[in-house]
């Protein structure tokens, strides 16, 4: 059996531990460097992916497409696939909502190509046990034969929607609990009782002085791609029913947090609960 | 000196442990039982509490009066207070955003009596190191002489809303996440990988499989009196110029699950769920 080819639309921080994760597999991995970073180029070829140089000639050579980006960049990723002429399997990776994921099938299947649903969760797959690809759809099966370890590649029931399903709601939690958290720090600085807080958490919740802390620093130079993330969150929470504030909150939060995207050094605790303050 | 004379509005499952704590400390401590259930002349006598009769005779005899209601009830207990003649040091210990607090202040003092902001984090006060008293204000460490054991009085600085800031701030995390984690639940049912979920925190996040069904069962009783509290720390987030969202969708949660108050039997986790779902 030849080895499948497999495009990767775009080798970034998470997107080429994927790509290695299916070279790993037996796969030919190509990406298409017109237009990418030089970080991009770096990672593609640490990754041992190869340059088909545009994403026509990318869209022309591969059987499969997986797309992994931002999720404001989902849609958009796909249509400019379907464009130049991919007319494989195509992978949705990104933490989209069940309805969105739902459009790109819609828009994929009648360009007449075929539509895999995915989630990711977890860091980039670098070491075992951090990192697992959820599919879900007709081909979910075969496409979670497509990926090697590090990366777990799970194929679950349901059809387009379900993997985007489980990932909105893994992120609901982690993304919307570190909004919160920051949130609460902010409110409590700006009522003067910061330090009480941290006091009474210390006794009753022992973990949160800490991880209020830490999420600052984990989350404040991403924070810039959760803000469309929290609104599909949003999304999927009011297209089943139920209410949308929370993330729609935390999306709020992370916009606030959003300016820190290119900053040379993290910003301090104080600077972050003030930059929320400010609004 | 004289044991103080402290009057307690009203024996509830919380405001019985406080009046007993006070009684620990050597006050005398009254309650009103006209309009009151039998539930509360049973805490009330169990905790040795003195009954004055009504609010009138309660509020002529007490140099301090306590507070210890739902928040949706805490401005109008102050109200009959003051109509009822008390002018003494009023403790508002309840739930309230340190706005609310400040309205309380406001209308308390008009009228001659004075007051000391509070906030209970914590169970009922029955065994040692589980609830504090915060409070606030300027006679808030005179205040927090009048409570012994097993409840700890702790005076924190800052003026009227402080201790109220501090409580929402506290309940903003432990209520707020409670409510997000049911919702978290709903949605992946309502999409079907609800299995598929706690299958992936099994793995990545192990203690939220159990604490989101536990939650269901410690919160659904309560849900209730849960919704004024999610709407006084909205109103607290919106204030201070954060986002108010997150606990206006809190109030939303658990308004779905108030009608369980009087249920004889807690309602099945998938009952929950489907009635979060139902809106």
């Amino acid at each position: 059996m030849a080895s499948p080819v497999v495009g990767l639309l775009h080798p970034g921080e998470m997107g080429h531990t994927v790509g290695a994760c299916a070279v790993a597999a037996g796969a030919r991995v190509l990406w298409a460097s017109e237009g990418r970073s030089e970080a991009s180029r770096a990672r593609a070829e640490s990754a041992g992916l190869e340059d088909a140089g545009d994403v026509s000639a990318l869209a022309g050579q591969c059987e499969w497409l997986v797309s992994v980006c931002p999720p404001h960049a989902a849609v958009e990723t796909a249509r400019l696939a379907i464009e130049h002429g991919f007319r494989g399997r195509y992978i949705d990776a990104n933490a989209v909502s069940p309805a969105t994921a739902r459009a790109i099938e819609s828009e994929v299947e009648s360009a007449g190509a075929s539509f895999v649903d995915g989630g990711i969760i977890g860091l980039p797959a670098r070491v075992a046990g951090t990192t697992r690809l959820y599919l879900s759809g007709a081909a979910a099966d075969e496409a979670a034969a497509l990926f090697a370890a590090p990366l777990e590649a799970i194929a679950i029931k349901g059809g387009a929607g379900a993997a985007s399903a489980l990932k909105m709601s893994f992120a609901a939690w982690t993304k919307g609990t570190s909004a919160l958290l920051m949130a609460i720090r902010a409110l409590a600085t700006s009522e003067g009782v910061d330090d009480a807080l941290l006091a009474e958490w210390a006794r009753s919740i022992p973990d949160l002085p800490g991880r209020s802390t830490g999420v600052m620093h984990a989350t404040v130079p991403k924070a810039w791609r959760f803000v469309a993330e929290m609104h599909e969150i949003s999304a999927t929470f009011k297209d089943a029913g139920l209410p949308a504030g929370f993330h729609a909150s935390a999306a709020e939060v992370y916009e606030r947090l959003a300016k820190y995207k290119d900053a040379p050094q993290p910003p301090l605790p104080a600077e972050v609960l003030a930059a929320l303050l400010r609004g």
